[in-house]
């Protein structure tokens, strides 16, 4: 017998949605986005981010200058106490993904074991 | 309202096990435990990789011989079909768990895309 595990996941995807987790990632993002200085601080720390990803990608190496900005828009975006409950939020929502991960990750390690 | 996902993930757990990627690792180790050559080699190829990342995690250096003999003994390991196969089932499986995380991780993208 042959199972699609894609009722069951979009069961749980319905689910994770209503988690308090989600809720409060959400509710932090709309937090953000109605505050104009977390929002702008948050819209430059990610720019930078993306753009010092960019250059890592296409093998450049980013200047001092370039560098110490970055640290500088990540600093001030975590002194802002919307941006940090967004990302405290984000990462109590990614240990719930974690817990998803482990929970199917056991049966296969519990095969391992058994070799 | 606030749910707990648990309900709907230990389901999704149990039709994991049932699908025919799982079926596929489970069949595989099988048929690597029954066959002394393939266990011997699969064995000595996970006693060398621990022992390098326990080292690894002491901040110890591996010296050359002992890499050179971690090489050999994953060569020799994946040169048996056997363990290839069971390699190549593990590898889908892990698909299948990437695609659990891309569809969690589609909501908590799109909030901050919303950004
Ligand atoms: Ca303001
Ligand atoms: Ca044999």
């Amino acid at each position: 017998m042959t199972v699609n595990i894609y009722d069951d996941l979009n069961k749980l995807e319905a689910t994770f949605r209503k988690t308090a987790e989600f809720l409060e990632v959400q509710q932090a993002v709309e937090e953000v986005k109605v505050d104009d200085d977390a929002l702008a601080l948050f819209k430059n720390f990610r720019k930078i981010q993306l753009s010092l990803q960019e250059k890592q990608m296409q093998g450049e190496e980013p200047v001092a200058e370039e560098l110490e900005y970055a640290q500088k828009t990540a600093q001030l975006a975590q002194q802002n106490p919307k941006i940090m409950k967004m990302l405290e939020a984000e990462m109590k929502l990614s240990g719930l993904i974690e817990e998803v991960n482990r929970v199917l990750m056991k049966p296969v390690q519990q095969l391992y074991e058994s070799i």
